[in-house]
């Protein structure tokens, strides 16, 4: 199965857009854990088993690993090689450079571990998303809208057309695999609906969902208008602020993976 | 000493702006290292001896080590926790995220491993810069103007006011700490000079002279014109095309450091 069919695959076995963000963080993670690198590989493998039947995608972030050096990385590596099949597997690193940095970043994500697609960063444009995307088997996401309140600082610069509509252009150039998608923060709901318009082809990965306050109907509709997509909750689905861990982690996932659901319902 | 303070002391100790680019690839190693990550560590080990006193900054490149997987960070522990004193650490990761993660990209880099100051890229705002530069002690260089040929797809971008620019007054407005700077390549020697006569106070740190072909005179013009800054070469170093090594590693690193010296002995 190339790219595209694989995503369709994770999304049509789970019936939902839901992808569960892996943002494990000691200072949230329950008492029971210890709060060392260890600790967090014993929490994420809990995450897991609650989680796995419902998630079509895990985000794992790679911040929440480098934080614990080489001892993160290894801990990343054994995660990775543990999940269930089925589940598309999302590298949410926001790497971008040029030349061989830019091949050995794709090589060291997409290949040395079996992720299959990855998060990455444009502002040095095609040569930083070229080696994630010319294997067919694999895929990327280009960072379009960001849900922070200061991803606007440069990604509505321009008088006549803002930078993320030049980057979604970028991106639907080069997407001639049609493994490229676009990073869109649900914070953002006009520039969701104003890119899903504009650039119909393009999948979206869209976080901000939950903690961040983005609202989900529009969410789930700009997926559903495209058939491909994911919608990544991570503390909303890790760190649930009531009930008996990890049953409440169960619940919070069966809930968000019912909102985000493939087929329209009502 | 603060960032500012021992940026100083590195550039006179050695009264050359060269900054030595670590980019380890087994595919241009001499043949007396093994083509592995031990390889690696050796010939790594071997340059830094061979460039050491010539050198005032090391930008180790973490995609050549990423690609290697949890080996290649234990490696980089090593190296970088070997590098003798007075030498600006620099850890070429371009990395760029928000909130926890930013926090975390940070302290992987400049608390967890022992670099002085960090590449960072500017697509999400002052929110991925911000945690790199709190501690008055670190520093970093934001992308702007990169060497790459695709740089300009949105580098460029904007009738009015192309990217670069707003890029460098958002980095300008954040440099409360005077330990922020640009990275803006050789190969656009233009955009160098219109870059330092707008934004005097801003260092750079300059790759893509050497082996990408960038001009020598007007990187070594624009870090005289601010006192502060690094030149890189990578390649033009670790690899020559001729001679015994180490000598000539040793002999190239000597004549980019006499052709960077701070001061016009003209």
């Amino acid at each position: 199965m190339n790219y595209t069919q694989y995503f369709h695959h994770c999304l049509e076995t789970r019936n939902s857009f839901l992808c569960t963000g892996i943002d494990p963080d000691v200072d949230n993670i329950p008492a029971a854990f210890t709060k060392d690198v260890q600790g967090i590989y014993e929490f994420v493998r809990v995450i897991i088993q609650a989680t796995a039947e419902l998630s079509a995608a895990y985000k794992f972030n790679l911040a929440f690993f480098e934080r614990w050096g080489w001892r993160g990385w290894q801990v990343l590596e054994k995660l990775v090689s543990e999940v269930p099949g089925d589940i598309l597997l999302l590298a949410d690193a926001k790497r971008g450079d040029i030349g061989n940095s830019s091949k050995f970043y794709a090589r060291a994500l997409l290949q040395e571990l079996p992720f299959r697609s990855a998060t990455v960063s444009p502002y040095l444009g095609s040569d930083s998303i070229i080696p994630f995307i010319e294997d067919e088997n694999k895929g990327a996401f280009v960072l379009c809208v960001t849900s922070n309140p200061s991803g606007r600082e440069l990604q509505e610069h321009g008088a006549n057309k803002p930078l993320y509509i030049r980057t979604a252009e970028l991106v639907q150039g080069l997407n001639q695999h049609k493994n490229l998608g676009l990073v869109i923060g649900a914070t953002k709901p006009e520039q969701l609906l104003d890119v899903r318009q504009r650039f119909p082809s393009l999948p979206f990965l869209i976080p901000g969902v939950g903690s961040q306050g983005g609202g989900i109907e529009t969410a789930v509709e700009v997926c559903r208008k495209n058939g491909l997509g994911l919608i990544n909750v991570s503390r909303g689905i890790l760190y649930p602020t009531e009930g008996k861990f990890p049953d409440n982690v169960r619940k919070s996932a069966e809930n968000y993976h019912q909102l985000f659901s493939i087929k329209d319902d009502k």
